[in-house]
């Protein structure tokens, strides 16, 4: 019996909306046992520095009535991590993400954290680096981290920001689908295509989709499959 | 002086035509002194196998006159690439390329028979090869190579399949444009954005831009910016 807790979100920010401000009430309530929540910042969305980064999460947190630090903020992010009372790991590059996880010797204190049932949040690649490898990101490499291996804390692989096929395109990149069906050419774990507004509700073995929109799911050897919002993906532990 | 020879191709296939449908003279011509060519079809696009990708290649060539053989035909990798009198790489998943080319031994091999003047031909991930990186990709990582260095025959980065902004998308990932902004934080080459149906000529100190759209140039510290087809790209080596 696992007692993690994680929200597991595609993205930050919908469309024509604030940030989190869709998922705000779920944010808050998520984080009621922490009054204070580490952030971070190492993805940069956009390059941007770890404080404007913190900046812009404090501002939403704030409004909800809870703290945020950055972990940049403490002299000892490690420490910082053992004693948190809950993280949130914003979007950016996942490349950039993972590789600073490993140069500060942050993920695996993290890991151990989430898995002793530390309340957790990510959007987009903070999401992203939940399962099992970071190999279903949508981000450019631009930087190469030691390892494509992630925080393990749930056994499959995040595709954030899942985007549907456009059938008038007439660009010749593959699409999301194709991309990962090549992943499993070379990887068994299922991976699960979330979609903008939705998220995965982790609660120890359960897991729930929420937000309004379907999941695309993918599994080694099956066509890709959806279930809908609000649907219990707790197979997906066994 | 460089003797290199290349044509590094955005993409084998344009919309609505065959494949190398819409460059066949061209590649016919860069090919005219080979008798024999070596395909490496290692990026495996959608996963299919050495010999079904290079039976697609080699339908292409044979209508062109030109003997095509896959690398992974010989026993030697590494002799057929050290004798070989022309090499193309295919498109497909530029991680699973790059893992293969170094798992094989053929990265070496091949960077010093381009520099010793070997025509090259590559698209998609078979040109996103030829720059420092493969840092400008935008496949999914699937697999985890030993390094993201490339075959470094051209001092800046390729972004094949260069892909402008959706005005009317409400999609909120990142743009082609914003990933480069951001790999412009960490790294400092140029990155060449080469639309589908656009190739860069190579030969010795010379490149030219063909096909007949204009490339989109990204240099650190500079705002993007446009040049047009047939532009003279030679700055780049200097």
């Amino acid at each position: 019996m696992s007692t993690r807790k994680l929200m597991v979100v595609s993205t930050s920010t919908v469309y024509g909306k604030g940030y989190l401000e869709y998922c705000q009430e779920d944010v808050k309530d998520f984080f009621k046992e922490a009054s204070t929540v580490i952030f971070i910042p190492f993805a940069r969305p956009g390059g941007i520095s770890h404080d404007e980064y913190t900046a812009i999460a404090r501002e939403k947190f704030t409004s909800l009535g809870i703290t945020l630090k950055g972990v940049h903020e403490f002299d000892d992010p490690v420490k910082a991590i053992e004693e948190a009372q809950g993280v949130f790991t914003g979007g950016g590059n996942t490349f950039v993400l993972l590789k600073q996880l490993y140069d500060q010797g942050v993920l695996l204190p993290l890991r151990k954290r989430i898995t002793e049932g530390m309340p957790y949040m990510g959007t987009s690649a903070g999401s992203n680096i939940t399962g099992l490898t970071i190999s279903t990101t949508n981000d450019m490499p631009i930087v190469y981290p030691p390892s494509f291996e992630a925080l393990q804390v749930l056994p499959f692989n995040i595709n954030p920001h899942y985007l549907d096929p456009n059938p008038d395109s007439k660009h010749m990149g593959e699409t999301r689908e194709t991309r990962i069906k090549e992943f499993h050419y070379f990887n068994e774990q299922a991976v699960v295509g979330l979609r903008e507004g939705s998220w995965l509700l982790v609660d120890g073995d359960q897991i729930t989709l929420k937000g309004t929109l379907p999941v695309r799911m993918f599994e080694k050897g099956k066509d890709p499959y959806e279930l809908p919002a609000d649907a219990d993906l707790s197979f997906l532990l066994s």
